[in-house]
């Protein structure tokens, strides 16, 4: 353990992550964060000036390994392919292949716990993941828009952007369709169902099915 | 005002949905939802046994309100036309008129806030939650199961409860896309990405775009 006390810190930050995700910001006191990463209030506040200091240093390193997991994506569907349509769905199916990883290592999203508190919103605390959300709509719809042209049915006028935040938005909401069913498979059936989608919207339907990459339990959004 | 109370215990519960749309259960106290429905710590506990037993009548009353949406939805598309895809069109056009009132109503979603207390889901309190999103799966998929077969294109093979959970998927991604990043025309944005996406898939991109129905704010999930 380093001297200058950074294991505890990541200690400290794993355990409220956990917290945090599994109930809530609110619900969440300083004294079982302490208490669960076998802390104490002294070396807890010497990391955290106060619990909105806690829940500003969680997003930023749960945002952090959130954009890490996005460029991880992009470079495997540059990687894969040089056909443009083929690339978006590389890029869908890496998620797809972590599904069932990602909900074996979270029961939800940190995202959601802090955007439940608009409070938190509001004094700045959720800014990076503000910051998260514009680099996946950024770096997706550069995939999208290189597979789009020519390829959208005549006469539909595509928001590019609004279509790369499709995969945010279908993140979040299976998130969510796995928490109030109990059924954590919901994950990988609408990522599924989000690939498909867009295989119909580009005409690729007949590119290949994702193939297992790896192992390992990623976290993202 | 009904001598038997039911019109305070509708302010409170107006009230409350609110605050926890807002800034999540844990962090509206009891006190909070008595000041802001000028009601009474007596009145309050008359109505309901605990802050818990709150939480169940609000997600009883939300759900309900949900369902009839769906309903709305469903009768809306029904009569709307014969088609089975431009049923399908019709159902989704439905929500995509009304996201802007669903916006200007509530700033997220309630089920959000309830789903975010993972302990809440444990005792049984998001139960009707659940049902809700099985009624919306059901409804939808009656629709999708009329629309699909000969549409999809070859070798797609099509979860359509999957498909049909994907209409939640986006609301509640949408909810969360507006909160981070305070704009809630996003909304409006996922719900018509949603139905071009539908509309690919089902071939039924020749449809007429959504007409303008009605006035109103509904809320929905």
């Amino acid at each position: 353990m380093p001297r200058d006390g950074s294991a505890t810190r990541e200690r400290i930050l794993e355990t409220a992550e956990r917290l945090v995700i599994d109930n809530g910001f609110a619900a969440t006191s300083v004294d079982r964060v302490i208490a669960e990463s076998h802390s104490s209030k002294g070396s807890f506040f010497h990391h955290f000036a106060s619990k909105n200091d806690l829940a500003r240093a969680l997003v930023e390193r749960y945002a952090a390994a959130d954009v890490a997991h996005l460029h991880a994506a992009l470079e495997h569907a540059r990687a894969a392919t040089d056909d443009p349509a083929k690339r978006v769905v590389a890029f869908l199916s890496y998620f797809e292949n972590d599904a069932d990883a990602i909900m074996s290592a979270q029961s939800s999203c940190l995202y959601v716990s802090i955007l439940t508190e608009r409070d938190l919103v509001l004094d700045g605390t959720s800014g990076q993941i503000e910051e998260a959300v514009v680099a996946w709509r950024d770096g997706f719809a550069e995939l999208l828009r290189a597979a789009l042209p020519g390829r959208t049915p005549a006469g539909v006028d595509i928001d590019v952007d609004a279509l790369s935040d499709h995969v945010f938005v279908t993140f979040e909401g299976a998130f969510l369709l796995c928490r109030s069913t109990g059924d954590s498979g919901h994950m990988h059936r609408q990522l599924t169902v989000l690939r498909h989608l867009m295989e119909a919207l580009l005409g690729a339907v007949a590119a290949t099915p994702p193939r297992r990459r790896r192992a390992g339990t990623p976290s993202r959004h």
